[in-house]
């Protein structure tokens, strides 16, 4: 007889949901996003559907209806009823027993979670520390899917050593992005940050950043750092979906300006809010 | 209220399985093994259950038995009757709310799958063919993750354009492994393979491949190849737990020595089905 085990329990494949044989969990073979919302209205919702179907398209997802995920989003969002919510949503190949090849009608899985958001209006005040990791990630990393191991190995060993967050550093000695955040520093009145390439995520929260740039007086230089020009920056931050901009006032040993959150960045944070509203 | 949504049904947290919240399907959070049986016994499993502790081990999962693993892989084999029998399991971090970081006394999710193995002799008699593709995945693939998603989309383009494995070239133009195969060649009267490193999956294969050459009178060459060097080898194979050797003949446009499984392939194979007897 053909079973599977969940712990200890044994059950013919027909007895289980098929959510233990999603293709998610056999390869992290799905793409997914992570929306909020601010006072009530999802930000950046085009951007961000537009970025999902990029991902989908990218890994070979074609039989799924973007304009029902969208819908989906929307109802959950409004069912849940939070001013502030935090939206996550993945969509996998399906569910089929376990092969690398897949069949070309599958069923894509949808799965979807809203939470409220609170935001921490200390850290944002404060700063955060922020160390350096190996950028072990694949070679798709402009790619939102669901293989996330090295991202969160990192996270986590930032965390162990009292890090906020984990800065990825690639191969040849460049600074690719964070393990959840896309990464900034101001140097000189300019704004730096990695060019986007196969190794960067598309960060919507970064076209706004840019954007807020702009707006108040900064150069823009896409240019990829080094860990040793981002610990002699003026001054540095992350930006990231669920928090925006959260500015960084230590990296690896080094204490960033004054160790407070920089004039810049604090404008920055102040042009991003009005995109909110 | 906090809720979540899966395809069109929406549902609060509390009433969802928590393989839904599976880490395994958020990050590819977790490991796995595939093992095969010949004629009522697993195939090394001392040597299986060893490379998935140092997996375990790789990604920090530390609060599961190994031996209670191990024990449910041969009551599961046992239940399901199979003389040629392919065991599935992979042991992930957890269920609990998406968060990169972990929460340290999380119980981690075990799953197993046995189906019948089917040989398929006129495969190895033939030889099959398979074609390069460049090495996109992450910088452990040492450790055997659930992040695999490189690696389906490898071999998937590889079966649209009528091949049987993608091999996959890194950035220096070396072949490390296929897809979901480790690979060699004959060149000379000598084995010639990758050696091991944090690019390579330790297969268990390999070192019953390198046994059997051992005994077959071959030399061995831990040496990386160039797909150039491949495509004009004496022979070519891959070796896979569920197939053991299987002979390449064709190497994207190149013919592989006669076009038919060569000697050293066929006194290899020969030599590996006495270990498994």
């Amino acid at each position: 007889m053909k079973l599977a085990m969940v712990d200890d329990r044994m059950a013919s494949f027909e007895d289980l949901d098929p959510v233990h044989f999603d293709r998610g969990i056999y390869f992290g073979d799905g793409v997914y996003e992570v929306l909020r919302s601010y006072h009530g209205k999802i930000f950046a919702l085009d951007d961000h559907m537009q970025r999902f179907a990029a991902s989908l398209a990218a890994i070979r997802i074609t039989n799924i209806d973007i304009g029902v995920v969208r819908q989906r989003v929307e109802r959950a969002f409004q069912a849940a009823g939070f001013a502030n919510a935090k939206i996550y949503f993945h969509v996998t190949r399906g569910s089929e027993p376990r092969s690398h090849t897949w069949k070309p009608d599958l069923k894509p899985n949808f799965f979807l979670t809203v939470s409220e958001l609170v935001d921490h209006p200390e850290e944002k005040a404060r700063g955060i520390a922020v160390c350096t990791h190996p950028d072990w990630r694949w070679k798709r990393c402009d790619i939102k899917s669901l293989n996330l191991l090295p991202n969160i190995l990192a996270r986590q060993e930032a965390a162990d050593r009292g890090y906020d967050e984990a800065i990825l550093v690639d191969d040849k000695g460049y600074i690719t992005e964070g393990a959840g955040s896309a990464f900034f520093a101001i140097i000189k009145k300019a704004l730096q940050t990695a060019p986007l390439s196969a190794n960067i995520l598309p960060s919507i929260t970064r076209k706004f950043v840019t954007r807020a740039a702009k707006n108040t007086g900064l150069a823009i230089d896409e240019r990829c750092l080094t860990p040793k020009q981002a610990a002699t920056a003026d001054e540095l931050f992350i930006a990231v979906t669920t928090k925006d901009i959260v500015p960084v006032v230590r990296f690896d040993d080094a204490t960033i300006g004054n160790g407070h959150p920089g004039p810049c960045t604090q404008g920055l944070m102040a042009e991003f809010q009005k995109f909110t509203l």
